[in-house]
C-alpha cells in the first residue's frame, strides 16, 4: 500500500502539477482546507487563484463540498471570472443551487459559455424558467440555439445529456481532407473519440473512430471506411436505456439523432458512467426506503421524503399486530410465546430480503426473464426449504432447552420452516409481479415481503402453538 | 415509444446487420430462440453459423444465457472455431465455467488467442492452475508472456483488468512518423483512444489523445504535444480504486505501470464500467444479506452463502427474545403489549435502515468524510426526532383507541420516540464505526442496526409499560 501511494504521489508531483490535495482516506487534506479557508478570510484573491487554478473540475467540486456554505459562496465570488463552472457539475444539487442562486445571471451566462453544452445544460436545467431565459438571452446565437434544443428535450433523456459539439464531415471527403480540416478548425469539441458522416440535410450516414482514421491512407474516401452507426440513440430515449446500450456494446460515444434521423448531438461515456452510478444508487436507496436523497439535503426535505415509507410500514405493522392479538389467550397461557415469536418473524424477514435483493437486482440488470424465471423460482423455494431446515433445527433445539419444553421446540421449528418457504416465495414473486405491473420493484417489494413474513411468521407460530396447547389440554 | 422502437430497429436493419434479436421487454425474442434451438437439435451448423455470425459478443452472451445447459454446450461445440470466445466474458461465472469445462484445452487456447488480453485473462483466471498452464503453453511466446504477466497480479487489481496491447512511441518521433507507423503496423490493438510515449527502458513519459494527434501538424514532435500522465495507475492498485480515478477525472483510458514506472498495459473505460456496475451491485447485495451471488449459481452454493447471515441474525434475534422474556410478568398482566411491541421494533428497524442506507452509500462514494460527519449526524438525529414524533402521534392515538386505553397510547408513543432516536444514531454511527475499523459497512451494518432497534424498541416499550403498570398498581 505504501509503495502504491508513493508512486501515485510521485507521478503527480513529477508533472509539476498541484501536489495531491487528498489524504490517505480519500478526503481533502485538512492542511489544504485550512490554507484555502485562511485565504478566503483574508480575501487573498491571488493565493486562491494560484491554488485553485491547477485543480481538476472534480477536485474543485470536492473542495466546494468540504467548505462551509459562506466560504463556498465567498470563494466563487473571489475567483470571479476565474471560477471554473464545470466544478458545479461535480457537487450535490443543493450545493449547486446555493452557489448558482448567489450569483448574478450575467456571471452565470459568462460562466456557462466556456463549458461543453452538456455541462451547461446540467447547470441550467435546475434553474427557474425565467432565470434560464435571461441567461440564455445573454449568450451568442448558436450557443443559445444549442442549449435551448437540449433543454427542450424532457429530463433524463439522451437529448438532455448529449453534447451538441461534434465533428461531422461529408462522405465524399478523403481521410486526408478530414485530417486537414481538423488541424485547421478552431471550434472542435474539447475531446472526441469518433467523427460522424452526414449528408447535406444533417442526416446521419455513419461514423469513423479516430483510431480508424489514423490507420487509413490519406487518399481513401470517408465513405469507404465509415461504419454505419448501429447504435444511434434517439434524443427522446430515456438515459437509463441509453446507458444500457453503451454497456452492452462497449461504446465510447454514440450519435444522438432527432425524430428525422438527423444528427443533433453526441452522448459520451463519461456522462453515461454518471447515469449508471446514479441508477445503481437509486435502486439501493429505494430498497432502503429512501428516495433521491443527497447528503446536503435539508432536515425538513429529508424528513418529508422518509415519512411516507414509515407510514406505510406503520400500516403493515398494525396488520401483524392484529394477527398477534387474535392469539391473546394463547399468549396469556404461555408467555414464552411472546418472547419467541419475533424470532420467527425476524428470520423470515431476513431470508425474504435475501431472495428479494437478488431478484430486484436481476430484474434491474435484465438477467431475470421469462426463460429462467421458472428455474429461479424453483431454486429459491428449495434454498428456502434447506435454509429453513438448518435454522429450524438450531432454533428448535435452543428454544426447547431454554424453556425446558421440547414440544415448544418442535412447534417453533415447524413454524420456522413454513415461514422460510413463505419468505422465498414472497421474495421472488412480489418483485416479479410488481415488475410485470410496470411498478419499480425496488421501491415497494421490501414492504410487502416483510409484511408477508411477519404475518405468516406470527400466524404459523401462534396457531401451531394454540393447536398444540389445546392438544395437550385435550390429552390432559 | 413506438416511434423510438421503429427508429432503432430501422437503423439496425439499414446497415444490413442482424435483425434485432430482443423483444420489447429486453429479453431475447422467443422466435429467435426457437429457431436456434431447432438448428441445434438438427445439428444444422450452417444455419447456426449464419445466425450467430452477426451477433455482438454481448448478444451471443445473452443467447447462451437463455439456452438450456445442454443446448449451450452443443452450440459451442457445433460452432467450433467460429465460436467467438469474447462472448464468455458476458455471461455469469457458473455458465462460463460450465462451457469452458466442456471444451478441450487446445480449443480454449485457440479461442483466447484471438481475444484482447484483458478478455483472455478474464476467461483464464477462473480455471484450475494446471489447465491454465496447459493452455498458456500452447500459445505463441509473446502472447504467453503477456497473459502470464497479467495473471501474476492479484485478483481484482488493475494489472488483472488491463489490456497488454497498446501503441507506444519514442518522444523524438514527429506526429507524421507516428501516423505513418500506425498506418503500417498490423499489430495494433482493436480499439484505442490514446497512444503512450516511452523511453527506451519502457518508462512512461506521457500520452497523447488521438484527437490531439489529428489536430497537430505532421512536423511537430511528439514530446511537444504529449501531456504528462497525471493518472498512471499502478498495476497493483485495487480495481475499485482505479475505477474511482476514472470517474473523478473522466478518463477514457489510463496507462498501467509496474513498480518501476514502466508501462505494462492500458486500462480502458469499458472494463471500468463493468467494475463500477459490479461494485454497486456488491453493495446492494451485501446490504440485502447476500454475497457475490449470481442467478445461475447452484442451489447448494446459494444456500451455503446465505446461511451464515441467517445464523448471525438468529443470534441477535435470541438477544431480543431474552430482552422480552425479562418482562414476562408484565406481558402476562397485559397481553396487549405482546401485540404492540413488534410495531415499535419494526418501525425503528425501518427508520434505522433508511439512515444506514444513506450512510453506507455516502461512504462508498466518499461523499461522507470527517468534514461533514458531524453535520450529517446532527441532521439524522433531528430527522429521527421529527419522524419519531409524527409516527409516535399516530401510533399512540391508534393504540390508545384500539385497546380503549389512552395511557397505553402515551407509553407506546414515548417508546417510539426513544427508538427512532436510537435508530438514527445506530444507523449512522455503526457504519461510520465499521468503516473506521476498515470493515465493509455494507456487510454488517444492517445486522447491528436492526439488533439495536429491536433491543431498544422492546426494552423501551416494555420497561415503560412495566413502570406505568406498577405506578397504576401503586396508585391503586
Amino acid at each position: 500500500m505504501e509503495g502504491q501511494d508513493e508512486q501515485t504521489t510521485g507521478a503527480r508531483a513529477a508533472d509539476g502539477s498541484h501536489a495531491d490535495i487528498y489524504g490517505e482516506d480519500g478526503a481533502i487534506l485538512s492542511s489544504f482546507l485550512a490554507q484555502i479557508g485562511a485565504a478566503i478570510a483574508d480575501r487573498d484573491t491571488l493565493t486562491l487563484k494560484r491554488e485553485v487554478d491547477d485543480l481538476h473540475q472534480s477536485e474543485l467540486g470536492d473542495l466546494l463540498e468540504a467548505l462551509h456554505p459562506e466560504q463556498r459562496r465567498a470563494l466563487v465570488e473571489l475567483l470571479g471570472a476565474d471560477f471554473d463552472f464545470s466544478a458545479l457539475t461535480e457537487v450535490d444539487e443543493a450545493i449547486r443551487r446555493d452557489i448558482v442562486d448567489s450569483l448574478p445571471n450575467a456571471q452565470i451566462a459568462q460562466g456557462v459559455q466556456d463549458l461543453d453544452s452538456d455541462d451547461a445544460v446540467y447547470i441550467l436545467e435546475d434553474l427557474e424558467k425565467e432565470d434560464q431565459d435571461e441567461i440564455l438571452s445573454q449568450l451568442p446565437f448558436t450557443e443559445r440555439i444549442r442549449l435551448r434544443r437540449s433543454l427542450d428535450y424532457p429530463e433524463e433523456t439522451a437529448g438532455r445529456r448529449m453534447q451538441t459539439e461534434f465533428v461531422a464531415v461529408p462522405p465524399f471527403w478523403t481521410i486526408g481532407q478530414t485530417i486537414d480540416y481538423m488541424r485547421e478548425d478552431q471550434n472542435l469539441p474539447d475531446r472526441f473519440s469518433q467523427i460522424f458522416v452526414i449528408d447535406p440535410s444533417f442526416k446521419l450516414l455513419g461514423a469513423i473512430d479516430l483510431d480508424q482514421i489514423l490507420r487509413t491512407k490519406r487518399s481513401i474516401k470517408v465513405e469507404e471506411v465509415m461504419h454505419e452507426t448501429r447504435h444511434a440513440i434517439p434524443a427522446t430515449m430515456d438515459q437509463e436505456e441509453a446507458a444500457r446500450e453503451f454497456e452492452q456494446y462497449d461504446l465510447l460515444s454514440a450519435a444522438v439523432v432527432d425524430e428525422n434521423d438527423r444528427l443533433v448531438g453526441v452522448l459520451t461515456i463519461d456522462d453515461v458512467v454518471d447515469v449508471i452510478q446514479q441508477e445503481a444508487e437509486e435502486d439501493l436507496l429505494r430498497m432502503g426506503g429512501v428516495g433521491d436523497e443527497e447528503l446536503s439535503d435539508s432536515i425538513l426535505s429529508t424528513s418529508r421524503s422518509r415519512v411516507p415509507w414509515l407510514l406505510v410500514n406503520l400500516g403493515t405493522a398494525f396488520i401483524s399486530a392484529s394477527v398477534i392479538s387474535i392469539f391473546g389467550a394463547t399468549i396469556e397461557e404461555m408467555v414464552a410465546l411472546a418472547a419467541l415469536m419475533p424470532i420467527v418473524a425476524s428470520l423470515g424477514g431476513n431470508a425474504g430480503t435475501q431472495t428479494m435483493t437478488v431478484t430486484v437486482r436481476a430484474l434491474a440488470t435484465r438477467d431475470l426473464d421469462i426463460y429462467n424465471a421458472g428455474r429461479v423460482i424453483r431454486r429459491e423455494v428449495v434454498v428456502g426449504l434447506l435454509n429453513g431446515m438448518v435454522i429450524a433445527a438450531i432454533l428448535g433445539l435452543v428454544a426447547g432447552l431454554w424453556f425446558h419444553n421440547p414440544d415448544l421446540g418442535f412447534v417453533i421449528a415447524a413454524a420456522m420452516i413454513v415461514n422460510m418457504l413463505a419468505a422465498a416465495l414472497g421474495g421472488i414473486l412480489i418483485p416479479l409481479f410488481l415488475d410485470r405491473l410496470g411498478a419499480d420493484p425496488a421501491i415497494s417489494s421490501s414492504i410487502f415481503t416483510t409484511m408477508i413474513t411477519d404475518v405468516i411468521g406470527f400466524l404459523a407460530f401462534l396457531s401451531l402453538a394454540t393447536w398444540w396447547l389445546h392438544l395437550g389440554a385435550g390429552a390432559g
